[in-house]
């Protein structure tokens, strides 16, 4: 009896298997990733051999031959760099002193496309804001001749939305400022770790405004102007800071392809981007997902069969200074059929949850990526309301579906835009942990025929 | 029966607590430290308030006139400032840069007593020691405009131990180096973190040698650097290191005292180091010292009882430029009848185990002294070594007697010498716990007439 009532099952069991379309496959490309792959040896030769890598300087054209030639030895079909022009800053001294009776150095470094302080620097008394709110009500002209100081209270959080929550505050605090006749201003750093390296980053001015010197303090020296200030009596600084526009500059997106068996033409985009802050060697932003995303593909390239459709691995230019090579790369390839994207640009830190924005119909093939990556420690955000990364936004607002592997990014926010972002931050087993996330949900994605889309155009509320 | 048999052993209990003369003081004291003592407010202060204090500098001087204040302001008597005159040296610009194909900044910063580049800085070829030993065996002339490079294995210990045994690579490297014909050489920072914040620290010449540029990189930089070298070609760096000597400067150890009830010529000294590196705000080196030691006489003072002998907080000047201010201490005052001497001096961990170095008949003394320690946690060296503390190290020479509270420093040399040494790496939990054991600890000591001598005159082996 036992025996006899087995059979069906089995024989069930192995038509479900035929009937998943993909999933032994996903599974079976998922565990050889975990077993071995290149994304180690990609970051540790970007940051080693490139090193700090900012947008529109000859360290980031570096960058791109090193992206073309990496993607070409390693087989990758279609190599191609698509080059643009942008604006381009560059940093130059910067040094901040207390002056008077407490007289002491304060560890400070410009925000991107800071405006800047003669050679010899200005002093200038400070002003403290709690927050932007407080900032904003500060009465017209009264904060002529003085230095702005905005601070914060981001915190640490797994899915880095505190981040975006406070981080009005670089963005936005010295273009405020500079209306109210600031000299210059200074934000503590958007970070949540207690080391003397401020947090750069870039910061927003209104069309035609004349930018100001805008820096960032470090966390400690934050809490330190903040301690003096305290003592009741005025605190002046002597500020320098010298950073400058060299004008326009080349830069450009690096392509590479795995050109599919059936449906050549449509294509899933994989990613992240390849220039970094100047302070650090970019490991975790954002030579962690060049490396994982490449590699992702590379195992999905020595596996048995090529998928249905193009895999494309894009190392995006220019993401820091304003996804000005996620827009230039948009523009030039709105034409193509892209059936999804997805940046890995959040660092080197676990996945945790898988989300996505896709069509109605696309619910079940995004069910089967959530299980066969469930056994990764994943799980599955089924709001479908993630739009990737920030270098598949402007293909998102031309309509395109996005996948999003959640990367955790609880100590993300540590070295995000410091000198500290260097390789010794990244796991490597945490970055095994995404290249198989990235090999089994892209793999499905492009092997299967679901279309994705459509998801509705326009930019993010 | 039971109300009979239990009233001797009241009594016994009474006459015990009579006997074991101010173990029970003791034991309130250490507890009254727990619950409130000043340590905290003097840290803040010094660290906000004076911030880095160079020795010879005026800062040191401003660090000077801030000990005296407060140990005025608290109610100390006899509150003196003895001076004394010392060479000093002072940092300048400092700049690494790999150059050629692989060209990036590296974090580097001089190490006290370096020598200069010229302000253009220097271009040379760099060469890899895994160790002092390899150094040492390279031939003479060998080094011959190049940059020595050396490394080390130095681990993270309790105890601190890993950094007096590796140390020698940043006590005498350049040192060495310089005698085989370097130009300049550069050390893996001596410490445990992998931020890029380089740590100082002084490094030694012979008599009459010309100091070459010396300088540390922190430890993600050096290990870049070994990452490039491991890929075969030649790596030259340009460095620009312009530290230099100003000459003599005045500097001085600040004193101050509880004057003792019954034997106040017999003085029990406690104390930490005023001076600290320039780069950071020297809160674990060495303001929690300062803090935690007249913290602790204060608690005593504001007891029931004055103590049978004298207390006396010090607070030595020039510790980390070579113990200047102690030996000026030990000089200047050879002629006080010195009971015993204690400084704290490694950071504001716990302290987890009660040392020292004292004459046979006084160990009773010290069991007392340890089991009124234990329930903070703390355990009893026995084995009667115990130097103590770098500025005890010049009287311990003389023979005096030494007390060692040994705290937990597993993540000292995280920050030591570093700018990351601020005030909010300092746990005040862990604070508490060491001004607690320093109240019970010098009460005990100063309110007996045990004599914790003699111990034997000379250096340590």
């Amino acid at each position: 009896m036992r025996r006899i009532a087995a059979l069906p099952l089995i024989a069930l069991a192995l038509i479900g298997a035929k009937a998943d379309d993909g999933t032994a496959t996903a599974a079976k490309l998922r565990d050889a990733a975990l077993e071995k792959n290149v994304a180690w040896e990609l970051v540790e030769s970007l940051t080693t051999e490139v090193g700090p890598r900012l947008a529109g300087t000859p360290k980031e054209a570096q960058a791109r031959a090193w992206g073309a030639a990496k993607l070409k030895a390693l087989g990758f079909q279609n190599v191609r760099i698509e080059t643009y022009d942008m604006p381009t800053w560059v940093r130059g001294e910067e040094e901040a002193w207390v002056l008077g009776e407490h007289s002491q150095p304060l560890a400070v470094t410009a925000l991107g496309r800071s405006g800047a302080t003669p050679a010899a620097g200005i002093e200038a008394e400070i002003v403290h804001f709690a927050n932007v709110e407080a900032l904003e009500a500060a009465p017209a002209g009264s904060l002529t001749g003085k230095i702005a100081f905005v601070t914060h209270a981001m915190a640490r959080t797994q899915d880095g939305s505190s981040y975006g929550y406070f981080g009005v505050v670089r963005r936005s605090a010295p273009s405020i400022a500079a209306t109210k006749g600031a000299v210059a201003t200074l934000i503590r750093s958007m970070g949540t770790d207690m080391h003397r390296n401020p947090h750069t980053g870039g910061t927003n001015w209104a069309a035609g405004q004349t930018p100001i010197p805008a820096g960032a303090l470090s966390l400690p020296d934050s809490d330190q102007l903040e301690r003096l200030l305290k003592r009741g009596k005025p605190v002046r600084l002597k500020l320098v800071m010298t950073p400058r526009f060299i004008g326009n500059q080349q830069s450009g997106n690096v392509v590479g392809e795995i050109v599919g068996r059936e449906a050549p033409d449509e294509v899933v985009i994989i990613g992240g981007h390849l220039d970094s802050w100047d302070l650090g060697t970019g490991a975790i932003d954002d030579g962690a997902g060049i490396a994982i995303t490449t590699a992702a593909a590379k195992v999905i390239m020595d596996g048995k069969q090529r998928p249905r459709r193009t895999i494309r691995v894009v190392m995006w230019g220019a993401e820091e200074v304003g996804l000005l090579g996620a827009a230039a790369y948009a523009k030039a390839n709105s034409g193509d059929k892209i059936v999804a994207a997805a940046e890995s640009d959040f660092g080197a830190g676990k996945v945790w949850k898988f989300g996505y924005r896709v069509a109605e119909g696309a619910k079940p093939l995004m069910a089967t990526i959530a299980k066969v990556l469930a056994p990764l420690g994943i799980s599955h955000d089924t709001a479908n309301t993630n739009r990737g990364g920030p270098d598949v936004q402007p293909l998102a607002t031309l309509g395109v579906p996005t996948l999003a592997p959640e990367q955790d990014g609880s100590d993300y926010f540590d070295l995000h835009h410091t000198p500290d972002d260097t390789l010794d931050k990244i796991d490597p087993k945490a970055l095994d942990q995404n290249v198989a996330t990235y090999v089994a949900m892209t793999w499905l994605v492009a092997n299967s025929d679901v279309q994705l889309g459509p998801v509705a155009a326009g930019p993010a509320r």
